[in-house]
């Protein structure tokens, strides 16, 4: 969705809507969003392919965090590039490890790519955990502020018990605890397993994101910490 | 876990204990069970090591559901080979995708195994991508029992766009819609996408899984369909 | 409800109903259950103002409770009478305190007939009060068997603290402890307020009523309990 | 609550609580609110009933909306009352209707000042709805800003079906749908009710409402509309 939407918009739709008639008019749905076929998977595959044509010249073999940041690079001259999370990833060298790479529609361009003449286009996820590991192994501070839950969110804190634990978590999610999800879990459980310090600070914020996250961030503006 | 649960076991513990002196003690803590560190990382280390040497010897690519399959038939002479997961799919020959495969204690040994002198074992996880996509261009008749959200939902009904979505799918989860979530987003919303074929017969159970599974499988066999 | 059923049918629908057509077709919607006007205000006026007509020839002043009950009593010749729990109340000489019974179908039918020139028919809450009080300061042990939250859970614990606590409390229950609601809290809380005995016996369920609570009966019935 | 903090504090604790030892120490909880003994019963009680008996000695018979009046006005003369939504109502003469009045620490107060020697002091609940007939019978515009669930909502949506229902109404509750409650009922099942006009301008939000209500607050006062 990060690259999907510095090419094409996304529309604020329902929840209610008839989703019959929405995939008559080509129009998907995600939650209350309305995203047009013609901005997602087209506009995907018209300008990843070309895209990964490009990197698969460079390098034959990469880890996620690499492929990341080589599509960074190369949204340098996109009018809207400023709002693409990818592209600050590269600018700044953050690490953006993505555990899950296949799934979804980046993943199924990539197959894409894989499966049409480049087979010998490798994407090692293990070279990602060896990157994690000597990260994670130099024992500096670690926080994490963990939207949702799912895999980004165990693979986040499971690392970090190599180090003494995240010395800073929060989790701001909908997820609740008492079905046993990790989703759900709070701070405290990662505790038993030196995922997080027992000396940390830590929050469990039980909101939708997207009312939680722009007050946190109006409230570090507002005492210019940020 | 299904592998660790067929050396050691898992005890039933509260949600509420001190995870502070539950690691004290060395034991994880996984919403109310409770695994002591023997069970899991320990036990894993040693059992599985020795399996991927194994693999290792005779093949050094594989997709996911390659490696689960080799671990299956690995656990023929295991006493609790019957109430592994794993052991039935190799034996039924069952796909099993792991699209987050390199997540986890599993994830951690693969990487364990890999950095230490066999960099040339590799997991290629396109190669899942490819046997999904033929196994769903066949446009056989697909159903989908779906436990939770995450990834392993949205990877299940993001193939089955390309035949003409799924036929039946029963979602049992305890994520909510209104947050905008895949995990929480109902069948209907997968019309949308042609993830679920719009004529499907679909159910959406919001409850524990573990409550609602067993139910289920109770009714089946009593109508004597199981 | 409870009346208004063996006078006449509810109807299983969906949530997902239009409801502006169905206000055109006269049916009330509840979650998804579907109840035509003529199964509910129309029949409760019908049956109740005749009812509490001849409850006032004989009382001109009752607490809630003893309304209750001289309902149950005129259901004697209903044929459907024994799927009543208001008719099983007064057979069995059960105490059911309402506390909020202006509220609704069954609390406008008795303002209906207050106002329509019998000022002087008093529905005397504080006398529950008192029943109530005599009832726990006799120490006898109590337990309790809590479905949902709000008003009917609240003054259940509440009355429990002039005693030593409830003995026994079994809450099932959808609603979450994070927003700090009284529905949501665990029987923990009440502890602090010795509405529950700190020795007491005490289960949270966190599950959808109509599923959990048949389960549990099934459970007694075959371990012949009930 | 809104009587016992004009009189004594209230402090912020912890939902993980020990309620043993918070029970030991006086303490009541309510979610992360600690509440001493000293700052509920007692004072209520000392507060209460010379108030009690101010009111018996000009009226025998109120409506719950009298009863909240004549302690607004009793009211007047204590330094917080500013911080009192009580003091306010009786100030700006807004009706307040409270069907279940007998619940909690003030209906004990309640109950309490009525049989000791003042039985003839009655709380006519069925005068509440008399007002509530008249004042909804006028056809007047209504709108509901409704906060959770329970006997409030309903008794809310309820009277409006007699005008031809709410012209607005924002729902801000964490309670959800598909357990069929009405707490957790969205705007639209009302309509099928005729509670809320269909074409009446709705909002649910699920959301906790001590972040929803001070967000929509201050946007309202950043508008200048309040």
């Amino acid at each position: 969705h990060d690259l999907a939407r510095i090419w094409k918009n996304y529309y604020h739709g329902s929840f209610q809507a008839n989703d019959v008639e929405l995939n008559k008019l080509g129009i998907h749905r995600e939650g209350n969003v309305f995203i047009p076929k013609s901005s997602y998977g087209i506009i995907l595959e018209k300008k990843l392919q070309p895209l990964f044509e490009s990197i698969y010249k460079e390098k034959k073999e990469l880890a996620t965090y690499e492929l990341v940041w080589e599509i960074g690079k190369r949204l340098e001259r996109e009018k809207k590039k400023e709002e693409s999370i990818i592209y600050w990833a590269w600018k700044n060298k953050t690490y953006v490890f993505v555990p899950g790479i296949t799934d979804g529609a980046f993943g199924f361009q990539l197959w894409f790519f894989w499966q049409n003449k480049h087979k010998d286009f490798n994407i090692n996820v293990l070279k990602d955990e060896q990157k994690l590991s000597e990260l994670l192994w130099k024992k500096i501070r670690t926080g994490a502020l963990i939207l949702g839950g799912g895999i980004s969110k165990h693979h986040t804190i499971w690392w970090n018990q190599f180090k003494d634990g995240l010395d800073y978590a929060v989790y701001i999610t909908t997820a609740l605890e008492y079905d046993g999800s990790l989703s759900g879990a709070k701070p405290k459980e990662a505790i038993s397993w030196e995922q997080i310090n027992k000396k940390a600070r830590t929050a469990n914020v039980i909101c939708d994101a997207t009312i939680a996250l722009p007050l946190m961030v109006a409230s570090l503006k507002e005492r210019k910490v940020i």
